[in-house]
């Protein structure tokens, strides 16, 4: 793959099941990236020479998935200036409640754009966002990708009226 | 103020109390923006105009804050591409729970990016962040506030220290 | 089916589990109703565009289901004069409390009515109250539901007051 | 006043800070009420008889609001097929989460329309669509009100406007 | 069986699950009991003469179990000074904290008896302390009980700690 | 005071502005009762000798309020079999939802009757409920006491409906 | 096994699916411990003793898993100076998050150590790290431990990697 | 100061008010310590090398107080195997239950004792109590300083008890 410039990062790979909704999406809208799994408190050194490296080895935007006292986005936040989105990754005893409160209330200074729980896929689409800003044929695949998600709402509702 | 680049809309303008920290932030870092009260509820038609013309006005990314269903970032959402900062506003009974939930828990396809309850301020800064990626002089800027910022803790700390 | 005087709404397909109660409710009281799918997020325009014809095409009341950031049925209040009946569906990490808050926390000026979670059924029956007010012979249909309704409570307790 | 067709109930008198924001809103709209306190567990009778006598007695809609184990608007609906319009009153040591759960959970059968926390407004505005359906004065009175309200907004949109 | 001075009362059969919980612990303590289905919303009359009958007709105390709007304890207190003890139950999306706020949460003047949720067999052993105030023969039965529930705890620590 | 019959508890001395609103209650209902501050945590013997020791001093009932981690209501059910009114103390950070759920959600076998949050009241009106089980002079006063409650209800009613 | 240094107590036999998880940690550090079933409610003198005894007997650090109203840990620390770690144990309707409470929130004086919902494999782990300070062959045998973790991730992240 | 053996790390000086009662109890106890501010996302490499370093600097205990998405005391857990014990400050719109989350839902591994919301006294007492462990001088003191504990509730008892 060429240079990635979405890095797609989870703190466990049991994250994976969630994350990889991200790479279907990325993969669907052309654009490079690489997964990693860095865990903020098994790896903390790993997580934090990944941030401070990502903008120099040409990433644009990271995604991090975390689950439970999710620090994982808010620990790379604090290592870089690339926007990071965060996951929080349901399941457990608080069903991903402690992941969004770990990710969402980051304090003043070092913003974390949080998705739904388990949002991966709005992840790689937000992600892609940024990116069109400086890419028109991201932008129009983007553009395409709405209209063909609008189109199967629509076709969903001609199912719904034809049975009335 | 020359063409925006960055919109901060509010839903009432008794959030303006919150979201003024965004354009304090945005002041310090020399990045245009305007500012717009639209009710997702109140004005439906004049919010999505603002969100299906914002991208041909020469807009980059919208701020949005919302108190209590804080359909407000949602639905601009649903209008455009740009992306979108949701900052739930907090007050209330339910103390901007409910307008964090409204906010975060985006059906996938139509990403909002989730902000701090009150969290304006980290709206702006993750604004700046994605206006960055392609303008170097505001990737210093923001490289020289975190140092900054940085500095403080550091100074406080001293002065702990050496009060043992 | 005879014009439609109720407005069946959700925001997905997959809402239909829960949202085809309703629809056996509103068949057992010969009320004349529509289903549709349409998405706040996903067709914003389709859906204000229902709202907006609503009352011209001669609904009387519109019910609409959806689920986590749940902004449907507070999207149409915005269109119409209608009453709207919201309907939080559940399931998801939060078990519907995001569908409840985003409904039921509608700010002062554009009102939305809540049932409870995957309340479907009840939506009908309240949707069914207001026709009443001005169809005597729907009124009837009502008391007797209720009646029968009550009936099966106390053959339950018959039976088991017969055990002890 | 004319013959009451909005019955406005609270079950202490404690609750007509919130509940006299409905009375504002009827009065504008030139909506005849009237305004009662029954309490669900100090006097359960009378609380009963009103609700029984209610559609007799000229009654379209009642609108309940009562606090913590808020059982008001239940106990109306059990002895009525008029439909009950619940609000939650905040306050207290749960803030009215307590009071939402007891009013919009309502079990399948007896439907109960809940308003946001402290939504008397809200109550009011839905009592009045409902009403408006069959009262084209009072339709347009409402559409007067909504242009007023989106005007205000606009207004306020205009003053931010000119300030940038 | 003999005259019961201990009313099981439940808002519908689907409760039976776990109120017979209560039952198999009053068998054993050889209190006389009888259950009942009675609704407070679907069959409010039945339920508030139940109420106001039950003392005449020798109970002395009533347990009630209700799920999501459990207003069936409050229900039965506002008719009757006997003690009345509510077991919310559980299940359902909000897993029987909507129950529990709804029994627990009674203002000041009518009393319920909040037990855990789904706990019907403390509240039968609440009901059994209740009337062993005056009744040794039964105190001394809740003496062995609580003996023999204390036996079985060490029987299985010394299992555990015969395994080290 | 002659011989109390029911011990109002307390884990510390700042729980009295809550508490003493039972002994008000009591007063008026001459019933008998002491007041003493133990902490299940900080006087942990003095708490359990208390318990062991109430029913032989002649109390029949216990009321405890504690706040937090509130464990005083369960600690002192599991030295005695004399019913236990637990009332959780708001304030404090989670504003007594820990306290409720500490007492309420007592495992099977330890009962604890908790009453809402500060609802100090309603656990004196319930010790005197239990007490006039045997005591026809305590329940004419119980009688007595709701019809006068129930009675300032109708005043206020009657206050609203002559101001219409 | 030798004289235990760490006693595991649980409040029912039923939380040693949990538990277990402690165990096996500490087996890998060959750190002796005793497993103990001791309920706060169901044996409190039991459990007084256990506390009162367990310096006395050379225990260093007590883990107390308990569920619901958990008062084990909190009951443990008001007998005893050694520290105690507590586990809440999770399952039940609300999920933990009433083990939770009662269990971190302890009033002040009297300390538990709270751990995540069903954390008894970190309880373990923290229990090792308190008892490390003075043995530096176990501190050794956890930095290995802790390697082995980083390890792992290393480990997976490679793999993931490689994939691309 | 001597050479301290506890740290007390805060996220930002607003914490202060806080975490000053942590110290109050070292004085108290002869305890050495250090106040240091040090925030996980403002300063990450001066909290990492603080984490690093401790054990080496001859600290045996870190006490670590944050707010909101409270990640200092999860940070610092993951670079070293000293003892951390997190204080979940509270404040803000959430209460502090989402710091609360953030520290005690760690993911196995790394573990993090947390404490009470603004629990820093009970911190306090928890670092002396495994300092204690080794130190019979202190363990004198944390006796003595539990029995004027017990003393103070108990003349509050008598108190109480001579009002009556």
């Amino acid at each position: 793959m060429s240079n990635p410039v979405v890095g797609i990062v989870m703190g466990s790979d049991s994250d994976w099941d969630v994350m990889q909704k991200a790479v279907g999406i990325l993969d669907d809208l052309k654009i490079s990236y690489e997964v990693r799994v860095l865990s903020a408190h098994r790896t903390p050194l790993a997580a934090a020479n990944y941030a401070q490296e990502a903008e120099g080895r040409g990433l644009k935007v990271i995604i991090a998935g975390a689950g439970r006292a999710a620090h994982l986005p808010g620990v790379l936040a604090s290592y870089t200036l690339l926007p990071i989105i965060g996951v929080p990754i349901g399941g457990g005893p608080l069903s991903g409640v402690d992941a969004l409160y770990a990710i969402v209330q980051m304090p003043p200074g070092i913003p974390v754009a949080a998705m739904a729980i388990d949002g991966a896929q709005n992840a790689a689409l937000f992600a892609a966002q940024l990116l069109a800003l400086h890419d028109p044929e991201l932008a129009e695949l983007l553009k395409t990708q709405r209209e063909r998600m609008a189109q199967r709402v629509l076709e969903k509702d001609a199912c719904f009226q034809s049975r009335g």
